[in-house]
């Protein structure tokens, strides 16, 4: 007889943006009378720039002709690509990062949920709270998360993250196996400086801990900030971290699909005879054994955001979401609610009037204004008073959205 | 400390097809003379159809402007893909399967791959013997396999499909809960008859196990024939079965990615309170949680391949392959060889003469002729003393293989 995996029963019952969508669509289906806006979901609305649009026309035409048609690529990706990454993103600002600890994939979402494949079951798994719920659903689906009590998972290792600590995790009582840290943080915003970010890579090493580190956002850092745009930047690192990174929000591939993982060889983690296994090793056998690669055209469209005209385009792009950031920072502001992030990330993350559940203040912003954010509560305990806006919208929505603001009774 | 998925430690060091690889290479540092011809891993050569590339440019066209701009996509795929396959695949032929039952993902090897995490650790898994080796694999890393003596995993069940059966798998001693079976098969290209897959179907509906279905190679079967093209063609399979379909061999997608899984709603499994779970459901959590959709441009890309001239210009590629197939097996038979496949599918099963080890045959042919084949002992315990061969190759080196093969001493 054929058995489910026991470790979804004990899932909620859907993922935080489904159920933030069926709000969304009973609200429509209710009242018609403003369209609604989402400052929601953190998906971009800026068309692909033209650099990349040109280069996937190339690509498909190479597909079209026999002699530079492409079938299956290197489950790793194609060396163009992972030249171009280890050059742009790691060895202009100093860092010792080659091709060969590059993995090219579909997507940082598939990325940081597959990584826990490669850990024992019995791994202790630490994330910051709030956090992005992958990181969470992916090890409770493993099994490694215990048992849901409604509001935490028994066996994870909870990092609050709130005013009180300045959004700056502390070390937790129990040591973890596993660390999750994403900065600039989804969905607070906020940074970590380098002395922070260096207190955790030497917490990883005395422990022999393992930093997954979801730099997704590195590219909307403030050009004159000191904050790090890799972990790898901090001594140490490339014996205790890996790196997720994604095309999605930097150059606008939410729809296209492209991401990477960088896993440097000097990452160990203990194998079962007690004898240290390279995590590149074991990434390349899960990789290989079950995915196929990133589409072609995808992968030269990534490699046309890293030629100089393509990386002017997306800086613009990146630029123009960050006046919305501003904008939206600024309009929460004057209506009384504390906010960080919003500088050196596309997140604002608001503190509730009154003491207001994050729920009920999404409500009322939908039932009020037909706007959207996400309620800090889906993404942990900690979230809990807070909402999430996002500075991906268009400019006239934001505009739109903020003139709806001024008329909100909170 | 940061601890290993033990399960990793006893796979074998690499992938059937790297371990080909790495020997190719090998030869080609070695040898110079003859340019190497690959008729091993089965990847298209053609280029993709006139009607594909149209609509890529369209669909890039798209994503090049604001007002129709796609950011992330429905994680099950945009519906009118879904619909265009439910219409076409299925209901053309009768078959009872809607939109929401259909998963589109970025390949069908992430998907048999992926499946099995839906399933309890305690499931015993059942494999046709030669198997396509990701089935294997995917479940070996989550410890479904037990331990491999060299030659078996200790607790797979085998099917083994040798002349000795006419490649059609008896029912085994130890009842499975879950049974992998791909059909037209890789590696042996054989078909199962109707009566054959009713009597697969009804003892999984015995049981209660559950049958993955592997159609990626459907397309390939012979227009005259009565050999079933989906496993829901077999009345009852609607409660036992699902089915993973792919573009990669049917429209040459093998570099664009695209492919799809098909779970009726009226497929359950057993959930950890003895209720019974529908499998769609569990799927959709873990897609929405662990994967974030195909690419728009590609899923635009597969939905031109099911319009009228989208069919006409595969169908055309599909017979030029089979044309090719029917030769391959010709020489090979030539030679005085033993061979099954080829007729409905675009593999050829070849008995190595005397005796002779697949991997034996493999070194042979290399050596003697540049020649790739595909060693069958890499598919598993009863494809040792067979090779295979594919179809993919383009005409003019399928020619030339064929002519270097005449000179081979076996």
């Amino acid at each position: 007889m054929i058995r489910s995996n026991e470790h979804y029963a004990g899932l909620s019952g859907s993922y935080l943006f489904a159920a933030v969508a069926a709000k969304v669509q009973a609200h429509k289906e209710k009242s018609r009378a403003l369209p609604v806006i989402s400052l929601g979901i953190g998906d971009v609305t800026q068309p692909l720039v033209p650099t990349v649009v040109s280069a996937l026309h190339s690509a498909v035409e190479e597909m079209a002709q026999a002699s530079s048609f492409r079938g299956y690529g290197p489950e790793q990706g194609y060396a163009f690509l992972r030249e171009a990454v280890a050059a742009h993103d790691y060895r202009s600002r100093g860092i010792d990062i080659r091709a060969e600890d590059i993995f090219i994939s579909d997507g940082s979402k598939c990325d940081v949920a597959n990584i826990q494949e490669l850990f024992s079951l019995s791994s202790r798994v630490a994330v910051t709270d709030p956090v992005y719920p992958v990181y969470v659903d992916s090890n409770a689906m493993a099994g490694r998360a215990g048992t849901w009590n409604g509001q935490r998972w028994s066996d994870l290792i909870y990092l609050p993250c709130t005013e009180e600590n300045a959004f700056v995790p502390d070390f937790p009582a129990v040591v973890p196996d596993v660390i999750y840290l994403c900065y600039p943080n989804n969905p607070t915003g906020t940074v970590l400086s380098r002395d922070a970010l260096t207190g955790w890579v030497d917490y990883a090493r005395r422990h022999h801990a393992l930093i997954i580190y979801d730099a997704a956002y590195e590219a909307f850092i403030h050009e004159d900030s000191d904050i790090p745009h890799s972990i790898f930047e901090i001594p140490g690192a490339e014996e205790v971290a890996m790196e997720c990174r994604s095309f999605s929000k930097t150059a606008g591939f939410t729809g296209l699909r492209c991401a990477f993982t960088v896993i440097p060889s000097s990452v160990t983690v203990t194998g079962p005879d007690g004898n240290p296994v390279r995590l590149r090793d074991l990434w390349q056998r899960r990789q290989s054994t079950k995915f196929n690669g990133c589409a072609y055209i995808v992968q030269r469209a990534a490699e046309a955001v890293y030629s100089q005209q393509g990386l002017r385009e997306i800086h613009a792009v990146i630029r123009s979401y960050m006046k919305n950031a501003n904008r939206i920072r600024a309009g929460l502001e004057s209506l009384g609610l504390s906010c960080w992030g919003g500088v050196d990330a596309p997140y604002i993350w608001a503190k509730t009037p009154h003491g207001m559940g994050s729920w009920e203040f999404f409500d009322r912003l939908l039932g009020q204004a037909s706007l959207v954010c996400t309620p800090g509560a889906g993404f942990g305990p900690s979230g809990e008073g807070y909402v999430r806006f996002t500075a991906f919208g268009t400019d006239a929505d934001t505009e739109e959205a903020l003139g709806r603001m001024k008329g909100l009774s909170l």
